[in-house]
Order: C-alpha cells, then sequence, then structure tokens
C-alpha cells in the first residue's frame, strides 16, 4: 500500500516564528501525499481577550459561544491557516486551506447537549471523512492544510480538536494506505519523567499508558492527545508517533523515531 | 462554448442576515459551472475599531499595513469566507472557499511603491490565474469561493480588489468559456440619476460611461468598479451585468436583465 503522512501542529509552533518556519521547510520537504491538521494555540485567547471576551473552559475543554465560534473561525480558519499556506506555498508546498466545511470533507454532528453545553463544538467520525476528495486533491498535487473546524451540514461552522481531526481523517484513510500520523507537540515526546525532556520513551502501549497514568506521569491536555492516538494504532492507522515538530523528518522518515512510538 | 458565472458579491449583502440568505439560496440555485468572489465590506473596519486600528485610505484605496493585513486575512479570509462556505453547504452547493495562495489559484505581485505605498496589497493579471485548477475543481463538483487575498509566492498575502480579483477570473477563463460576469452591489444597477433607483440604465458603453462622467452621474466607489466591467468586455468577456444581488436570478438567466448590461 502506498505510505501518507498525516501531520498534527500545535498552537505552540504557529506562535513560534522561527520554529515555524523550520516546520514549514521540513513539511514542504516530506515526500508523497500528506495533510496538514493544525491547532490555533493561544492566539485566538489573546485576540479575545482583546475584545472583552473571557474564554470559558469545562474539563479542559473550552465552551464555545457564538461569539467564541466568531473568534476561532477568525484566528484558525482565516489568520493562522491562510498564512500557513502562504508559507507552505513558498516553500514548495501546493498547499490549500480548509475547514471541514470546505468541499463538505468533514460533515461533523453538533455536540449533544448531556450535563455540559459545550456550545458550538462538533463531534466527527471516520465515516464522515470524504476520503474520495481528499485522493482526488492529492492526484492535482495539492496539499490539504485543515483549520480546526467542522460543519454540520446545517449551515454551522463547529470547533473541533485539532488532534480529533487529524486522527479522524487517518482512520478514514487507513483502509487504502499505509497511513502515518504524528502529533507534533512542544516535548521530544511522550516523557518517563515530565520534567526530564531526555526521558523520552521510545515506545507507548496500552498497559504502559495505564502505568503512567497510575504514577501520575502523564495528565491534563496530553490525555486526550493519547486517547485519539491509541484510537489511532487500535484502528488500523499503521504508524503513529508522538514527538517535537523539530523532529518533524525523522520522525516520519528514520526507522528510529525520535519521539514516541504509540503501540496497540 | 460552455457557460460559466462569475459572481461578485458585495459587503453589504454579506452584512446584512436576511439578504445574504436570500443570495445563498439563489447562487446555489444558479446552474452549471460557477465562483463566487466576495468581499468583506465594513466588518473588518469596525473589528479594527475595537482592536484600536485606525483604517488609512488614499484616493478611496485602504493602505494595507501589517495589522491590517492580519485583520482582513481573518475577516475576510476567516469569518466571511468560512461562513458562507457553511451557508452554501446546507443550501446544497457544494462550496469551497479559497484565496489565492490555495494551490496557488492567484499568484499577485506587491503593488510596487510609486509616490504612495498601498502597502500589502497584491496586483494580478489574467495570466496570473491558474484556470486549469479552477477547471479541475468544477470537475470534482466544487463551486470556488473567493476572499478577496491574492499572495505574492514568497509567503505573503496580498490584499486585492474583490472586483479586481472577479474580472480577472473572468478574463483568464474567457478563451475556454462563454464566461457572465455579474457584479453584485446595493443598487439595481448604474443609475441616470443617482437620487433615483428606479433609473436603471439598461445598458452602458464606453462613449455613454465618459458621458455620465463628465456629468458626474457617477462617482466614488463605482468607477473602479465599472473600469473592472469595462476590461472585461473589452477583453473576451460574453456577458457583463451590474446589478442588484436580489435580482441574481433575473441577472444571469434571463435575456432582459434587471440590472445594466455592460458594452464595449
Amino acid at each position: 500500500m502506498e505510505s501518507v503522512h498525516i501531520i498534527k501542529v500545535g498552537g505552540n509552533v504557529i506562535e513560534d516564528k522561527a520554529a515555524l518556519a523550520s516546520f514549514v521547510r521540513d513539511f514542504a520537504a516530506l515526500p508523497g501525499h500528506k495533510i496538514l491538521v493544525h491547532g490555533g494555540g493561544q492566539i485566538a485567547t489573546k485576540l479575545g481577550k482583546r475584545l472583552g471576551l473571557t474564554p470559558q473552559y469545562v474539563a479542559g475543554r473550552r465552551i464555545t459561544d457564538q461569539l467564541t465560534l466568531e473568534l476561532v473561525t477568525m484566528v484558525y480558519g482565516g489568520l493562522v491557516n491562510r498564512r500557513l499556506v502562504a508559507q507552505l506555498q513558498a516553500a514548495g508546498c501546493n498547499a490549500m486551506g480548509l475547514t471541514g466545511a470546505d468541499a463538505n470533507l468533514l460533515l461533523a454532528t453538533k455536540r449533544p447537549v448531556t450535563t455540559v453545553d459545550y456550545g458550538w463544538v462538533g463531534n466527527v467520525k471516520p465515516d464522515q471523512v470524504d476520503t474520495t476528495m481528499l485522493r482526488n486533491f492529492w492526484n492535482l498535487g495539492i496539499t490539504p492544510v485543515f483549520a480546526p473546524l467542522t460543519h454540520d451540514g446545517q449551515g454551522h461552522l463547529l470547533n473541533t480538536n485539532a488532534d480529533t481531526i487529524a486522527t479522524v481523517i487517518a482512520r478514514a484513510l487507513a483502509p487504502f494506505f499505509h497511513v502515518n500520523l504524528l502529533f507534533c507537540f512542544e516535548k521530544p515526546g511522550i516523557l518517563r519523567d515530565p520534567s526530564d525532556d531526555a526521558s523520552v520513551l521510545p515506545c507507548l502501549n496500552r498497559a504502559a499508558y495505564r502505568q503512567l497514568q497510575e504514577q501520575a506521569a502523564v495528565s491534563g491536555g496530553i490525555l486526550p492527545k493519547l486517547d485519539n492516538a491509541f484510537a489511532a494504532v487500535e484502528n488500523g492507522v499503521a504508524r503513529v508517533i508522538i514527538g517535537s515538530a523539530g523532529d518533524l523528518l525523522q520522525n516520519t522518515t528514520a526507522t528510529t523515531p525520535a519521539g514516541t512510538h504509540i503501540l496497540p
């Protein structure tokens, strides 16, 4: 099967001019079919503050009211996505910036209200990804670049976690391709000791993950990322790595990745 | 030759919820290959004010400094473009939101500094439009929706007038298609008497345009629109109409348009 790369890059890289320039160069150099999914980081929060908007969180997740949706549409769907595409074009990558509404690529479902109303947040599943259209774009030489936004098919954009979008796209493509999924974040990988960047775990399986959680060695924002990573390897994605954006090429092309290889 | 429609819609429609809903429905119903180009209107200016940004104009054109470029990238390339796409999808039109950087569709040139430095503004010509890619998108059933942004191929987005983008795309497609170019604005057409909406000129040629200018019956923002319209009809675009967004279907499908038919 043909090999493809799905790369998620986080807000910390997006906000660091030098790190972003280096990442753009490396991503453009990555051979073959690929897709980039980006987060937005603190830019939306900072702009929101300047506009008098206070972000609300429940269990680490932002509540997306109408104004917050407009804010993330501007920042993630506009500023971050459009600039990234222009920079990739300059680096020789024929990028195209997308939300899930474009060409109906990611048709999501507004998260049902239970004890919490998350607002304009979208849940998306692998069978809601138009893999045929993604393959059409690849065949035209185009590299899709996704902002973390989906839509409900009824005229509303929805805020959707970028790790989840990358995972769902990877799972949807898994029946047709040898899919490599790479989560780039601010650390070199999953650390045995959170305070020691040299303690990268070369690999991590479900049992070891459970152990780390019991030791409280992993917590916070890394948990949903790991849940996504395990969901990917347990559903046909060939290779899942969590690592630093600076190690993009080693993590995608080397036999021994610099980051943490996620195993079932 | 196959007939295609290039529709420009202005900021006044974008900002009017009811007018926009009606326009979205009509545009979605328009048969055949089509492209939408939108402006952004006052939303960027209003948001800029809230952020303490004072827009600067020279000869009716906004000076695009770095912060203004970020503002229009967020508002035109993000908020307006992404929402419009979600609404078109709900209306059954398989829209895809683009700037000129996406798939390198509109490779522009930063406007040279002469007596005025317009800042991050792009000039774009018909030979800088990738018509092959636009046709590929149509063949995939996709309707391109352009924000008024281009790029310089060196990593920078550029602010570009939406009327100009629509005109340049129409001219680039003219050798291959019977191109219908429609400028939708707040008036029902070009008026003989600017204070009387019933005085729509059914048609206007160069000589009559010159006369109107001498009588000062046309001035301000309509002048660059008319210059674009005449550049289109004089360069192979089959049919150019200036009219109201509310008359979209009559202006595109009826033999007798409701708006003003521009003639060479």
